[in-house]
């Protein structure tokens, strides 16, 4: 199956990780792994993801620790609290949705013991060889995988920089916010299975566009292909259908973050989306990074919530922060670059909704939602323009080139581009990171 | 687990369904199993659905023939042709999602063995009393669930007359259809996790809407809770992201069919469905009957499609028949009602847009469509006032009251309101007809 090369690569990286004792733990006093200063994953952050290597193409469940996975399938006896000791077998699941079903209490058990077993001055791990070299796997030899089975994915447009910029282009400045926007975390259902894992490529879509009014509508590949910069998170346990989450419980039902591109066909998505919302503009790809941040590791970094004028309805309403300071980057490398450039600085502590007021908005109808369901933020754009979270908005409709160094400009994207979408919470002592979500966008195909 | 009076009732029923010899066969020459003139299920349907019964709780795959449930898992052995020797274990499952996706031959052959299963002159199943007990469930006895794990559901808007009765409303005759609507089939993405089976009690939903436009927006029950009737297909085998299924190859992909319920709430999807379409006015609920009626069966009643002016793209043109006469019923029967009034008369044949010219138009930008997901037609009205295929229609907007005989009337749905959707296909020879989706409405939670 795999090659002599690969075994190599393999025994030498384990034996790496086998010497990292606690001696030589220079960045971080806290676990036996050697976590670098710039690594997005200390032993504060503890992110999930499902992972196989190419000797065990089986889908495990790992958390991200410096530049290895703590494999959860093989340590998982080690969970032996009051409630993981009944559930151990989630760690033996392909997906996340059991263990995200298990809830707060369980999550908040799992974490201890993992920032106690991967601690400096714990010897379980640290100084069981053999354990070790079973249960950790190089991150550059794991290939990752969608972290749950996404049963439904909802999209929210909660930035009220975006919103009102789209709004300014399409209906200018004085009629640019919907008159629902301010009540209400404006959302659609998106498309469930075009939901990929980063590094899977997007194809260019073919679609019916009518880039001039006065002539018939056409069929082609999407000339106006976008990204959007925007966050979603897993659901944790769900609620039985006709049973809302109210707004004070819905932070139990918050599982994890994660960083995605949902790749926007604007030509497309301007032709068909009146009256019932974008369709095929938005599911032909929408692109996730695979390590979930558990929300135990954003809420040091959260923040006072933006003012919310006129005063959200009683059920949208919470008085704690649920806003958090976490800075994004988008980068674009086109085929003929040598690297990547940066197309957008921003930060997820420019939405206006926060995601309390989207899970219990969602559920106030009655909507159920299950374990590993996944609500998206909207584009994420701030005030400046240098933080504006599309391509749209970057080049204002097209209207002016996006410059890229080197004599590289874009006003959409080109076959061959690949965006890549990272972010951070960072703070003295640590970096709380998400890794990559990336993809690169393929020709459209013949028609 | 289960009541003596229930063993003598299952008892009695067994018997009396092995007495039903080919002698008995009265009204149908062709199936050993009685089969009424006005039953939904001759031999000619052979629908699909998922059941459990009180006895064995396990979610087993069956085919309705009369008033019986043929239990394929007890007889999945006697599948013994090319394709489904290989493949018997799609029906031990608890979802029809494996057999939808092993695609046409497979159910041509799978059909083939039932019809002659059942016909009368055929003994393996007619005269072996031992597996005719075992294999045969009163279909009174079984509890149906959903056919399938819908891992998406898309909501088209597909009727002209629908479509343009709606637009009249909201924007006047002389801007009814927006300019998209007869160049493609309009959609959008809908919620999978509330699709619900028949028989499963609908919650009027909680919601934000802004009865008064000079006022705030207000918090608090739907006030004007719609039915839609609508007919939906199941997806048989998908396409991997980035690749189309093109309109001549769609019926490949379409694996049967339901009625369904849309359920709508007005003042909420007033409120909210700027810009981004209908969001928690849709997801409280959505029901689909138990059979999935295979488009074998419904072959026979195609007939030809509507004239689509203008042409529509080539990628949408197909020339073959694919619009099928279906009779549709809406019935609502409310609490103090002795017996349900009939809403609604209309018939599938209305739709403009025919399922292919669906399925190819939502993955041309390589969406994928994966075994078991739903796509429905949206509002199925005709061009008479009593075809209107939705109260808002039905009572317009609510200026008008829907008579429902004996002092009855209604604009929108009541609380304790059952509303009841039949439809079926009928010739000189048979009858296919679909079953039942029906539901009731549940009064609004406090809040």
């Amino acid at each position: 199956m795999f090659s002599n090369t690969w075994n190599l690569k393999l025994l030498f990286l384990t034996l790496l990780s086998l010497q990292t004792g606690p001696e030589s733990c220079r960045s971080c006093a806290m676990s036996f792994i050697k976590v670098d200063e710039k690594s997005d994953f200390p032993i504060q952050n503890l992110p999930y993801g499902v992972f196989s290597t190419p000797d065990n193409p089986r889908h495990r469940i790992g958390i991200a620790i410096g530049d290895q996975i703590l494999d959860l399938s093989v340590i998982k006896t080690l969970f032996t609290g009051p409630l993981l000791s009944q559930h151990q077998d989630v760690f033996d699941k392909p997906t996340l949705n059991a263990f995200m079903g298990l809830g707060h209490a369980a999550w908040s058990e799992v974490r201890s013991v993992l920032q106690k077993l991967l601690s400096a001055d714990e010897p379980t791990l640290r100084d069981d060889i053999s354990l070790r070299s079973r249960a950790f796997v190089h991150q550059s030899l794991a290939e990752m995988h969608l972290p749950a089975d996404i049963g439904d994915y909802t999209d929210f447009y909660s930035s009220l920089d975006h919103a009102t910029n789209v709004g300014i282009m399409f209906r200018g400045k004085d009629n640019a916010l919907m008159p629902n926007w301010l009540h209400l975390p404006v959302g659609y259902h998106g498309r469930a299975s075009s939901v990929v894992i980063s590094g899977t490529p997007i194809r260019r879509p073919l679609g019916q566009m009518r880039p001039d009014d006065a002539k018939p509508p056409v069929f082609g590949p999407c000339k106006l292909l976008d990204m959007e910069l925007e966050m979603a998170f897993f659901v944790g346990p769900g609620n039985p259908l006709g049973e809302p989450i109210p707004v004070h419980k819905a932070h139990e039902h918050i599982f994890g973050m994660v960083l995605m591109n949902d790749w926007s066909a604007r030509d497309i998505q301007k032709w068909e989306y009146v009256p019932l919302g974008p369709f095929l503009a938005k599911n032909f790809g929408t692109t996730i990074s695979p390590w979930v941040v558990p929300m135990a590791a954003l809420m040091p970094f959260v923040q006072p919530n933006p003012a919310q004028e006129p005063t959200p309805l009683p059920y949208l309403s919470h008085e704690d922060q649920y806003t958090f300071d976490i800075n994004l980057f988008v980068s674009l490398k086109g085929e003929s670059m040598k690297e990547a450039a940066v197309l957008c600085k921003s930060n997820f502590k420019h939405m206006y909704w926060t995601m309390k007021q989207q899970l219990a908005h969602h559920t106030t109808s009655g909507c159920n939602v299950r374990p590993g369901d996944l609500l998206a933020s909207g584009t994420i754009s701030g005030p400046n323009p240098e933080s504006f979270g599309s391509m749209l908005e970057l080049s204002w409709r097209g209207t002016k080139n996006i410059d890229l160094g080197n004599g590289q400009t874009r006003k959409f994207l080109q076959d061959g581009d690949e965006v890549i979408i990272t972010g951070y919470c960072q703070n003295k002592e640590y970096r709380i990171g998400f890794g990559e979500c990336k993809g690169k966008v393929l020709p459209a195909l013949p028609y």
